[in-house]
């Protein structure tokens, strides 16, 4: 299933996109794609539902971040062997870990603003993992168990920020509007190999990124047993699991984001997102 | 005013610490100390009730967290220049920021779990700052009228997660249980000169760390004015504003928390705060 949040921000309304191509409203039958609702079963449950009682939600309403409640943004550096090469680093012995404010969190299609002071607003297409359970000191092979399903996000970030201005990555992954997350959590038994699923990005229609999570380092079943080892998972958490090569820092000459720039990108089977750029006057 | 949470985790009510040593049930006030209920003008309105008025709590009742709908739980490395000193760094030119998962945080004197594997779980009191209205772009002068008020926390580090296994911090600093945060949240009516508090903390009854945040080196009107430059900051948000020197790390030879060491910290005018370290077994 394709569940999706629809609505103005902050009073979103969950639904999901149905096979025949129309967006359904799932107000009737959960609150929010939050907590509890991310359970694998619950959302199995809400996927049996016959989608043709649904409301029909009109094509042009404006799509939230396809998931709720969200404690913990949680990326990953550096993971793919061919990323880390663009951008003059080698691959980690362990999988980096920093995290994005959550209050960078948008939908797939707003605007994304370039924040007072930037030169180098960056873009970087990363398939993220949507955690359904509390997951702690769970093992690689039990992981995909407390996992609700996939989605796409934009890693936006600004690379001054995050590398010039005193230690620590946060200061440029954080900045408002640099999360943008969906458009849909696709449910896991759509997605038979997360390790191979192709994504890309373009620039004003220009293809940036055309990469595939196959030469990702560190896998999606790892990532989640990894990360449980230092931290409790919650439903509502998500990974960010890296990007691949393309990005804007890496480029020679390198080449960043202005006001105006239209970004699109996408991962097979999990849908596309289109965010204009703007400056944060 | 002393704002606090007592209760069971997860199930905490507001309160606050009366002036005859009481705490005092605010729950017929107001749901919660999250949200609009931080902004200054909501806290002095729940200040200005009649103590007397309201329903006693039993003083031996469980404190949460003072503060609740914290979304982002920031933190400033090597902000005191001798603490910077005694781990072998040298003061930044800007300030270092990284984030503590918000599911980390705990009530002031819940246990606190060394987590599996850890053999270099560290203290660090410090003196945080809560958020009571959104802030993007404030000026160092006008940036504490932000400010809802002040806590004691305990930013519990595990050095070898956060600097032994792989870049970025926030390995080591987010684990379950890493954030007690209280007992209380103090208004900033009563914090006269947030710049001149006397702040200690002890292990097993052993003074480790007795220091002022005089000698912190950015303060906590710039840090908020700062921080707000790169995210918007909303209610409920903390910044715990780093450490005084005294942490095990900077010990010749280092000393780590073992099961069974008792912790005990408080700054001046905020309260005190006393954890039983366990291992997570």
């Amino acid at each position: 299933m394709k569940f999706l949040r629809h609505g103005p921000a902050g009073a979103e309304k969950p639904g999901l996109f149905a096979s025949d191509g129309t967006i359904r409203d799932l107000s009737g039958h959960v609150s929010d794609l939050s907590g509890a609702a991310l359970d694998p079963h619950a959302l199995a449950k809400l996927g049996a539902i016959d989608t043709s009682t649904l409301p029909v939600v009109d094509a042009s309403t404006r799509l939230g971040p396809c998931v709720a409640g969200t404690g913990k943004f949680i990326c990953i550096g550096l993971n793919y062997s061919d990323h880390a090469a663009e951008t003059g680093a080698t691959v980690p012995p362990e999988p980096i870990i920093f995290m994005k404010a959550t209050s960078a969190i948008v939908g797939p299609n707003d605007d994304v603003l370039i924040p007072r002071g930037s030169e180098k607003t960056d873009w970087e297409v990363e398939l993220a993992v949507v955690i359904g359970k509390t997951a702690k000191y769970v093992s690689e092979a039990e992981a995909l168990d407390y996992v609700a399903g996939y989605c796409v996000t934009n890693d936006v970030s600004e690379r001054a920020f995050q590398t010039e201005r005193s230690g620590q990555w946060t200061k440029g992954k954080s900045c408002d509007t640099f999360g943008p997350m969906g458009p849909w959590l696709v449910t896991k038994d759509e997605i038979t190999d997360p390790q191979n699923l192709g994504m890309w990005l373009k620039v004003n229609g220009q293809t940036m990124q055309n990469g595939s999570s196959k030469t990702m380092v560190y896998g999606v079943a790892f990532l989640v047993s990894y990360l449980s080892q230092f931290m409790s998972l919650h439903p509502g958490d998500v990974i960010s699991t890296g990007t691949p090569p393309g990005v804007g820092m890496g480029l020679k000459p390198p080449r960043y984001l202005k006001d105006g720039d239209v970004v699109e990108l996408g991962i097979e089977g999990l849908g596309t997102q289109k965010q204009t750029f703007k400056a944060d006057r």
